[in-house]
């Protein structure tokens, strides 16, 4: 008779974790490991164990049961660690050079147990600090191939792929998205988190029936297209990068959307470097955005034709088609995000660390108005450069 | 310590089903029940259980782990019996008086116990026979609004929306339809039947990338747009009918998709009727078209005003915007059925028991024609009225 005892769930402390790390058979058995938790504690925590005498290093990272947002506490869901740590191992198979490795995972402690990137700096951080980052671009561009066709039904058997949909349904963090990036910030709710000097922009938004039409149209295409299995929130700050590297973490939001979001949310973010740059900086970020689209759309073509099962997949215009349509939908996603960031509850550093108010202002309405032109023009825009024509318009 | 033994599926005979009937405390202790096999076999049992000396009866239907088509046998999925169990009652949720009342399921065996309708005829029959259904398209209109408007993200919380679409996922059953409907037909391919004579036409459907390109669209659309829980396989064979009453069946085929699909097929195939009759009675199968059309979208729009929880119902535009996606999706996925029942697998007794060959070949080729104006014209077809106008000008 054996005793089976069910382990429930408990955060575990800086001790905890080491004593968790040794039980992996990852380290040797003599390592002296030492642990700090790196994470800001909002969601997750971040432990990164690493031998005192030894180059090996990992990082443990624990699902918090709940959310901790301006102050607000509201509970979330653990699965969102297993959703993770599993969209981490599906992304690998297609682009493992581009994700943290997966040791192990740990569905009762809400636990994934990663390779250590903590040599790398979050995107985000490196472009405010104007690093170039030379690979970025490419390296997204091929991520969001591989990613997303490979998860697609031009790939994947139709049971297969179904199979997929169900292991990552996510409704509780979908929900986040549905409600801050496609919702609130165009209704006056009280998410809402805007300098009082652009109340007049923010009332305009929320008046302008026509803009709320088209992102009424983008959220449904959310909330119902089931297209591929996205990363779901692949703004910069889920990005590590160096000159050499570039690695996607935290794809808590992984579910089956559809394909433009991941693009959209990105290039949304190069976009708000885009306002704040000037000159050869700002060239730089410019060529990230193109180069953004043009990898991602060669390679996926590059797959359609070599590895597409699609019986469809010759017939004149589909392959155009597809990839018309995700670009117009990485267009109104790209505006979502623009506005949400600007005027809703979760803003980026990019704007809101801009100490010169006036020109805090200015970006911000820029990033409101290139937000409404992407929504309003995504169906007349045609090229990644007729884009780019928009944002230097916008610019001037 | 209890012994649990795991019952193993194994299909019923006449006998069995009567002792399985006996079990479930529907008919009094002492009844002596009558039982007969009236399914055609291909799929499913169908057992008609009575008193012999009573009213009370039943209907036991037990899915067999394989489908017979044409002589060929593939092994089905029994989890089809507890989709189509499930769908029945989540659609009696909305439309009570249309669909069966499911007394008892059996995961294990497959089987569903359900109220008898065998006083009703299949109105596909009863079409044939030009029996008039006055309540017909009334009805069927007012469960593809309640049915389709209840399961959709327009009225159900998103947490138990992406909950049905789990529960929903139907991937064997899709497939069938991916293959047989959206593919095949329009490929030279082994699964198609079509009479020699047709040939030409056949091979200009083929050789027709304009209109390949279409279907293609409509495909991807019916793979990854999970708008609603969808009966599956609305066509004249799944609907009970009389003078006074309309009940829905067999909706195996059920999962998460676009809304337009089971209003495509249903019109498709009220479609083959208007090309084969004349006169009077014709009109009332042109009436019946229109009326599904305007009973549903007028019922669809008042449960969007009084039941919507969507944040952006108010927002000019975007309930006519999704009515109109719906329309032009069931233009194009009516005309993908009327093709497939013409030269796909699997035809229609409206067509193809008409005698006089020249007739009958004349009439298939017209449901091709309607078929293919229907898939290429969809965004050009605004009202209900103009696919009737595109009806009369193919009857001439």
């Amino acid at each position: 008779m054996t005793i089976a005892t069910k382990r429930q769930y408990e955060s575990l402390t800086e001790e905890r974790a080491i004593l968790y790390a040794k039980g992996l058979n990852f380290f040797s058995e003599d390592a002296e490991l030492s642990c700090s938790e790196i994470g800001d504690g909002n969601l997750n925590y971040v432990f990164h164990i690493k031998e005192s005498n030894g180059d090996k290093s990992l990082i443990l990272k624990q699902a918090l049961p709940y959310a901790k947002v301006v102050g607000e506490s509201w509970p979330l869901t653990l699965k969102r660690a297993i959703i993770e740590a599993n969209a981490l191992k599906k992304q690998f198979e297609f682009a493992a050079d581009l994700v943290p490795v997966v040791y192990a995972t740990d569905e009762e402690l809400a636990i994934t147990v990663m390779e250590d990137l903590s040599h790398l700096k979050i995107a985000r951080e490196g472009l405010i600090q104007l690093e170039p980052y030379p690979k970025l671009s490419k390296d997204i561009g091929e991520y969001l191939a591989q990613t997303l066709f490979h998860t697609s039904d031009f790939a994947l058997h139709p049971f297969e792929k179904k199979r997929l949909v169900s292991e990552f349904s996510n409704p509780e963090l979908c929900k986040i998205t549905e409600e801050l990036i496609f919702t609130d910030p165009f209704f006056d709710h009280e998410t809402n988190d805007f300098e009082p000097s652009l109340r007049a922009e923010v009332e305009a938004i929320w008046n302008n029936e026509i803009l709320k039409l088209e992102v009424a149209k983008l959220k449904r295409s959310f909330m119902t297209e089931a297209e591929a299995l996205l990363h779901g929130d692949l703004h910069t700050g889920s990005i590590f990068a160096s000159e050499t590297e570039t690695k996607v973490i935290d794809p808590e939001f992984a579910f089956y959307g559809p394909i433009g979001f991941d693009i959209g949310i990105f290039l949304a973010n190069l976009i708000v470097q885009s306002i704040t740059r000037e000159a050869e900086a700002r060239n730089t970020i410019v060529q990230h955005i193109e180069q953004t689209w043009e990898v991602f759309s060669s390679n996926f073509s590059i797959l359609w034709k070599s590895k597409g099962i699609e019986t469809y997949k010759n017939t004149k215009g589909f392959e155009e088609y597809v990839l018309e349509k995700v670009f117009h939908d990485t267009l109104g996603f790209a505006g979502c995000e623009l506005i949400r960031r600007t005027i809703g509850l979760a803003h980026v550093k990019d704007l809101d660390a801009i100490a010169d108010e006036e020109q805090r202002l200015d970006f911000k309405k820029q990033a409101l108005q290139v937000g409404e032109a992407l929504i309003l023009k995504r169906y007349d825009l045609h090229s990644i450069q007729a884009v780019i024509s928009l944002l230097e318009e916008n610019h001037k």
